[in-house]
């Protein structure tokens, strides 16, 4: 049974991190929340990397902000496909400096980027990584997908 | 068996993408190209997105430069994982606008974004989202990952 | 008789989106509101796109914030003039994703786009596409025009 | 019979602008080319903006690079809808002051801005704007649009 | 006896170029305050900025924000030197269309720009401008920079 | 009789800073060139800031790039209208840096701004400021407006 | 025994620079601080400058905002190390003025310039330059390395 | 005898890097060069940065490009004063993220950044840190300071 990592560098990026564990969660996929900080615990950071797909993680989901190695770093030890989540923290430049150190990775080391404190999204795409494989999950997708679709036609009946 | 889309909005777009179409090959993955323009080719599009998950797609790769919508687009409508891949076409304003429009998906609808021009990345990405639940795969990841470590310090002994 | 289509891809833009069906029918012309989700709802966008200009439309106001492609999908689909109204949504980057991914669209499909949250020149300027040709709205457009300057003049005096 | 003025700043702009005075010719639509400069023929910006609508115009499409005053001033001065090109001319930052200075417009006074160097796309908005009243116009676009998706499809089988 | 001319596109720039006002009158310059709009009054601009020399003025200090085309276009119509204050503007996308409308002017045409909301150095360099042929100026302005001197001391005694 | 210093902080800026000496000259302005730089000769620098208005000098001209700290520390010392040069350096981030160092002075000690790498219009200016209180250079600065609208005017009898 | 300079341009900067100072005291370091500023105070800032290393200092601390000068003069004046805190002013365009005007040094001068408001981080670095060389002080750092580890870890444990 | 390590995140960086090497050299610093790369050798990073304070180095001077994650990381594994050069690499949007991803370091673990392509400071920074506890290095910093005046003062002659 297919599991997702999500870890934050912060205690204080879980806030927006919440949406990607609630979201997981709602798909009945198995979620398991750490923090690693890639500048605060190197050793952790390391161990959890070079270990996360013995473990049974699927894909991992890593947030962070301002100058932030984390999610790159994580790509840089495991073979999983790793989703970054930039988060526009306190002492970000308006959230630029996340986005483009998660986004920009070299050759060879690919970031699966989504939006500025877009966690949601980083949940849903975890969830289409372990439904491009597992027939179940897809069809909660397309499910999910008829969801938003409701939603949209109801607000227009409102206008 | 899985297989992997590689699109691109425009036939200019494939100096850049082709990398993505190589990487996938080296990994022994199957690979089906073609141009398909969110502006130009609407009915493709909708029915390039609408179908790839019947089509025996587990991932799309799509990349585009400007306003690029070929990807967001694809998300819509399709519930496989989708990897953008933002293009700087001659007409971007130094790439900002590829990057933009291809990440900042809003909450529902993730897309998968890797580096300006990173169709490279893109590639592994999608080799990395097979891998998640095909060992073999999974393997070649590793072994491409060491493959990178020697070449660095191939480089560094020739300092 | 000309009929103006305006239309946003969230509820949560209408704020911004009202001052182009204030402005419109304050030169009494005939609008026609909806939402349209370019990724959560993409079979409502093609069939307004297709069939906007045969639905006695001149004229699609589209309002969008964040990765944007509601405006540039419209244009894609429709004959009309497509004018964009990038929105400063809660989830854009300071609102250049927005202007970003409305303005640089490719070479064949344009869209006419206004300034950030710029909605009611949106309303103006689909008035002028419809003066135009038409005397009668050309002429109410010469006269609001009048009436900003008599307003700047006004303040003027109070210094 | 509809005519379009196409304006630019300086002649160095040409090169541009040409792509818009190429296609409105190919739509058969009836251009008048003119150099007019906000900040060196102050005296001519003002005449050109207040007398286009009286001297059979329909639509005026300005280009100008820089701190680029020209749209905004006709804006200013006629109420016909004024399309606006952002010239990247050789002493601009990226093109940034380019596209901000035409976007910008305060409410009231609106410019439909196209993509930087977007002069073709703004032809084809002129000629839509056209189209919006005129049904033969109207025709050759669509014609022109199933043009665009040929070529794509011929490019895709090239592949 | 020397005169400046303070105009802003807007009353809402009134309280940024209080500022400007302010530290005019300090200097005992004769100041004359108006609202002049690039987009909304044009011919009370072109009025403003043809006779501004010959109407005793020996500087025009101009606000405006978003697209702001008011220093411009008075620095195009007089042969005075025009100040220019960028103003962050409701509308304004964080202050750069207004920094990079008023600052990057063509070759001929220069406008003396100052920070954004910067109306008092506005002021200032009004000041310097007639102290650089008054004497009586020059030494206010030597007296106010020995004034900033002594604040400065005065605010490291009390750390 | 009025002299404009122009300085600049590294002989590598004087292409540029050419643009502002040719126009003066041009004027018949008296023009003294020097080399000051901020970071490498700091005595020379507060040498010139403190006396440049006790030797003659009525407006200093300061060109410079990257961090650009010249022109703002030149403002700093001296009570004469500094004119601020950004140059487009090789170490430049696209200019951005040598235009925000220049403009964004804090209150109390202006820089008066002109374009990237604006020299010319730093000349022009240089000769506004002396044509303020100048009747013979405000002539000369009427008549070089003239000559600018002229060339336009020819330029679009080339067409 | 080493001592470091902590300098600001403006009282008004205090609040971010305590930082700095704390996390100094925190390490028993001695610390001076003092208010200078390049543009209103550059007789302090020249004698700083000049003196700081046979004053006992080993490094200098400089904080500043919007067109930051002081710690880029500090350097140009001082053969010592000089710590740069861009800071973000109430004048700042969101900081990126602060960042590059104190980053963006030419050859020859390098600041040492830490992140937006980040004067924690000075403070730690300037700890850092003297345990380059003390032993004592290198072992206080890595006591407090292991700290933030310990705190990482505990918030973990409390998800 | 301190030693000064230099690495990079690649051999393409070596062109820039260079610069820090010869300056050091031209110390008479001894300086140990290598090749690390935070995301193809991480094993090699960790290895470094934590063992980099007792293999006798001082200072780590650490150059990368694009999403450079090389200077945090080292910070983060090393008590040592990490200096980070932006390396402007082919693959980086205008050198943005380079500079973002090493300067905008968390509270607590320093990167002191120096300009774009700044490898020259780089070297002078680690010289002058070493210098803070040792005169001899102090005297040479001192000299070359002067070196650079001299240099400065000639150029002005030629002109």
């Amino acid at each position: 049974m297919s599991k997702v990592g999500v870890i934050m560098g912060s205690k204080s990026d879980l806030p927006v991190m919440q949406d990607a564990i609630d979201i997981l969660k709602g798909f009945d996929i198995e979620v398991e929340v750490d923090i690693v900080s890639a500048h605060r615990t190197p050793e952790k950071l390391f161990d959890y990397g070079k270990n996360a797909h013995t473990r049974g993680f699927s894909v991992v989901v890593a947030g962070a902000g301002g100058a932030a190695h984390l999610p790159g770093m994580i790509a840089s030890l495991s073979p999983l496909p790793v989703i970054g989540v930039p988060v526009k923290s306190s002492n970000s430049i308006d959230g630029w400096d996340s986005v483009l150190s998660i986004l920009q990775m070299p050759g060879g080391v690919p970031v699966a980027t989504v939006a500025l404190n877009g966690a949601k999204n980083a949940g849903i795409l975890a969830a289409q990584i372990i439904g491009a494989s597992d027939k179940c999950v897809l069809d909660k997708i397309i499910m999910y997908k008829e969801g938003l679709k409701v939603k949209v036609n109801e607000s227009a009946k409102d206008l």
